[in-house]
């Protein structure tokens, strides 16, 4: 159909870019018109990924090689810190593009902040002050008519879901949240690593990065959005004998509420969203439901400690977590349907 | 949309009646219209599958309660031997519906081995005449026109998508098949048995049903009529720690053939087949390509044994080996694009 | 040889039962005399678990047929609210055996406590009031002499290993304790429930009991011992695709200590102990690293919140979690090495 | 204990070699007294594999850095290609020093086939010709008075277990023998491969090197061995999604004996054989109960192909596949008892 936009994506043979690929090539309103990977350039992207073998795409090439002034956006699956220049490179080729950025380099507004989590000062500067969020459905707005959009880490989109609604209500104390994160393996990526081959991660449950993952700050940035001042929240991850999938047990203290304020707090905040699922009472959320697709189950929970509760939130890491909720900002930013594209149901069992 | 056929699925609360609901919800030309499980009738389907939570599903009742006449096809994931009855009663109410038997009661033509294998003689003899063996690839003609389609098993198809060509073209000893198959877990359903308990199944590796198992009479039924005369094949089965796929490891005797031969054979026999690749000389299928998929992989290897190769066949038990399979001959049975609800890539990783 | 103690397991069916025969049919100084098992009477243990086809084991009877007399202790592995009137039978009939309780009957100390979480008044209570609470480093003295030992929960088991110590040197508000615990599979037995099917439990990740699992109580009678006082704590357990394995996030405020103080009291309270170990700074606890085995690691992690840690704490649930506690605390109570048996080594990878 | 051999393993930082400490380290004549794992030195065991946390054990050194003389036996758990040329080193500086080679270099007895399978001439040819298969069972008298024993791959440690007696008994034909393979993933070892990454090979099967298997022709070698002329054999092996284990479906074409008659003949060949378990007809070996163990399950079934039939072998492939294998021999040669530190029973579930 001539009205398809045409789509390049950078890092195609990285897991969050052949989740695009899985999307996007069977999106009704795109077309995958060039597809990168630097290391893989000159093969097809069967040879990478076998299970694409009944589709006709482009072949990878070197980023160096894309002609953007054909595309009408860009996802970029390029690992965190590659990515600035690049961007800026592709913007400037052709200021038009929107870029769907999955990776973690634009997601921080304060440059402080970024320097300090990722070792460097931002090669980009400019790109960051202009980068909207791409947590759906907090920045639907600015999303519209953003250029570039820094699409949320897995576990921020997990936990805020969960958690915004709460603390801009007022409802739960943003100086107390612990948040108990578990997530399946290709959270990791395809690069190889030890711990994330089989026999290592299989039958077993790690925790890691424990006080020092990346994603703490970005959840703070936007609880703190919320709260209107700094906050600082635990964040514990933990590896699970799992592929895709993503859960967060946050435990919060109530400023007098009870876990039923919270649920129809929530319930309220997500009317009409198509992508979120508050359960009800007494309905345990669980990674099952999700898988594959990009939905997102929330449910709140009465602590067994006086003016506690329990909030659990669920997600697939590489869909919402990722390729899928990109796809859903694309959607927003070319004015289609926002859920085009978009509507597989989880793959259970 | 007025034209959408209106769907009745009997089972709903089987892995193969969910699989049909996943499919069929997005499927644009068919409408869920009712859904029967009688040992949960009165519940929702996201009652006893919370993934369904999204979808605006009738609710489930007893078979007993649904008025055929309301209803384009029904697609039946009862357990065998509960379904010629039901099937019968249904056709008797509207003679003009569609029936898709995901059920073994239909497969075996033969009324002296349906009464072997199963023990009792068939309840439907004349349905079983009527009734079509629902291999898209080998029986499309017949499909299209036909009232009751006896969709094959699981592991039927896997096998006679690799072994039938070669049959037929009499590159094989039809004698002389040896078929080590593997499946996934959800093959067992979803009954409660200890062997299926996670704690059981998971990190191990058993063989079952040896030289018992009710696909080999459906193998050999099919084997032979494309040898033209009886045969008897090995088949062996093995329970694999995963949940989705299924893969068969052919080992056949060569009439004088090559490997590329029966390579050559197998490319020619599928070429516009939307959903059967045969694979490139060196690539070797996986499960994992076809997961959640209605594709299908087959490649072909040199043995080390002369004048004898290898053939190996992947599918996703649940959807070409069932549900899929199921949509596929309905889009057939109403001339709807065959591929129509059916083109998801496997969900990988 | 003369001096091996004589041993029963009632309930050798089920998991706990089954590891309890693997290491006690390897134990130097025990020999397995009886194994019950009443729905499986007749049977050989190779029957119900075959691998132990090595085993030349008593077969399994009823246990009303079992001789007491001719017996030094008992291992029970019964479900939860059977095994008291049968423990009261057992010592009735033979008042010198010892008994090893791996079932939750004995564990709560307070009649009231126990009627509100079971559901039912006490059926043993002069035993409730005798039985030592079997954690074996908290109460090794009281165990040497005891006649009946209630093992703990595996929950409990990993959760205090990690908090008394830590409660009884006041270093944590004991009011303030969440305990995000992730268990295995085969933590929820060998019966047959549909979310304990490989095709469900596989590949998801799910919460269950929030804020309602008898362990909470279990937990709270020994931490609320340890601080003397009445305690209430957030326990929030999740099932994990993996067969064994066990391990507890402990998130904790301070009264004014430091993280460092907390490994350093916890190493100070295990020096010495043969199972338990608590790691290194920087070093993660995993559960790879005790599979199949009697050993404890816990680990401890400055939180990201001021004044707040996080402790983590594995175990194998069905060792050290149920029947390698039981045979630790048999060794003292018939006065063995502490370790008879029990030195293997996780099983890794 | 001054009885106690002293022990050197080569390569402690793979799956292999871990395996031999987590077996010697609780072996009552066996002292560890040297490990090497050049890219490792300097490092704890600990360091590479936290499961040895509780074990006082030497430190990694380079395999350079040993003194030879000091030790009585070396496990070599080097990679394949790498092996011979450091074991005859070891020999030279200690001629009466045992070695056990987990590794292929000394497996193939013929010059030709080895150069043709690895590509490179032998170049320690005298030793290849003076080394002892290491198939325990069969080989016994060789191994008690052998310097040298190359203990077998773990394919072929199924696959003969389960073939050679038939063979030798002359009950089927050498020359029609296919070897349907199938192992966990511990079996390509702790090496980093896209394949063998949680997120590839979790919930999904591959076969691989089809018709290429280097344990192809060391099957060859003993099976023609025991038929006495040369055999090609097909061997076809799978990947299947568990960490540990190992099944062969051996199916061949019978001389006129019946399928009891093969399992006879088995029971025969291994009556008195404290690992090797031929199981009763109708029993199924699964590798669950082998999981971690020494032991061997085998099974014999008729084939509905009439003089056919199929046979089932399971082991560990890290423990009678390879460290466990290794110390059998190491017991017999050293005359003590052959179940020395070899009794653990499978860790099951």
């Amino acid at each position: 159909m001539s009205t398809r936009k045409k789509i390049g994506i950078l890092g195609a043979s990285g897991y969050t870019g052949s989740d695009a690929v899985r999307l996007l090539a069977r999106h009704p309103n795109a077309e995958i018109a060039a597809l990168t990977a630097n290391t893989h350039a000159g093969k097809t992207m069967a040879d990478v990924f076998p299970h694409f073998f009944m589709l006709d795409l482009p072949r990878l090439v070197e980023w160096e090689k894309v002609d953007w002034s054909k595309l009408d956006a860009v996802f970029c699956g390029l690992p965190h810190g590659t990515t600035q220049e690049i961007i800026a490179s592709v913007l400037k080729a052709n200021p038009e593009i929107r870029i769907l950025d999955m990776s973690a380099d634009f997601r921080l507004r304060d440059k402080a902040t970024y320097a300090q989590w990722y070792g460097h000062e931002h090669r980009a500067p400019e790109l960051q002050g202009e980068a909207v969020y791409g947590l759906t459905e907090f920045y639907r707005e600015q999303i519209k008519s953003a250029r570039l959009v820094a699409c949320p880490g897995c576990y921020p989109t997990a936990a805020l879901l969960a958690l915004v609604p709460l603390v801009r209500a007022k409802l739960v104390d943003a100086g107390d949240i612990v948040i108990d994160a578990k997530s399946g393996v290709t959270g990791a990526g395809r690069g190889l690593k030890q711990n994330t081959l089989f026999s290592e991660a299989g039958e077993g449950l790690s925790p890691y990065s424990i006080g020092t993952h990346r994603h703490a700050p970005e959840i703070e940035q936007e609880i703190g959005a919320a709260f209107g001042a700094a906050v600082t929240v635990n964040f514990t991850p933990h590896l699970i004998p799992m592929a895709r999938g993503e859960l967060c047990t946050s435990y919060v203290r109530l400023n007098g509420a009870t876990s039923d304020d919270l649920r129809g707090t929530l319930q309220q905040a997500y009317r009409g969203e198509p992508f979120v699922h508050v359960v009800e009472k007494g309905v345990v959320p669980q990674t099952q439901n999700v898988r594959g697709s990009n939905y997102v189950e929330i449910g709140v929970f009465a602590d067994r400690i006086r003016n506690r509760a329990i909030v659990i939130s669920v997600i697939d890491n590489l869909v919402k977590g990722s390729a899928g909720q990109a796809i859903q900002n694309m959607n927003l930013m070319f004015a289609l349907p926002e859920t085009a594209g978009l509507e597989q149901i989880a793959l259970f069992p």
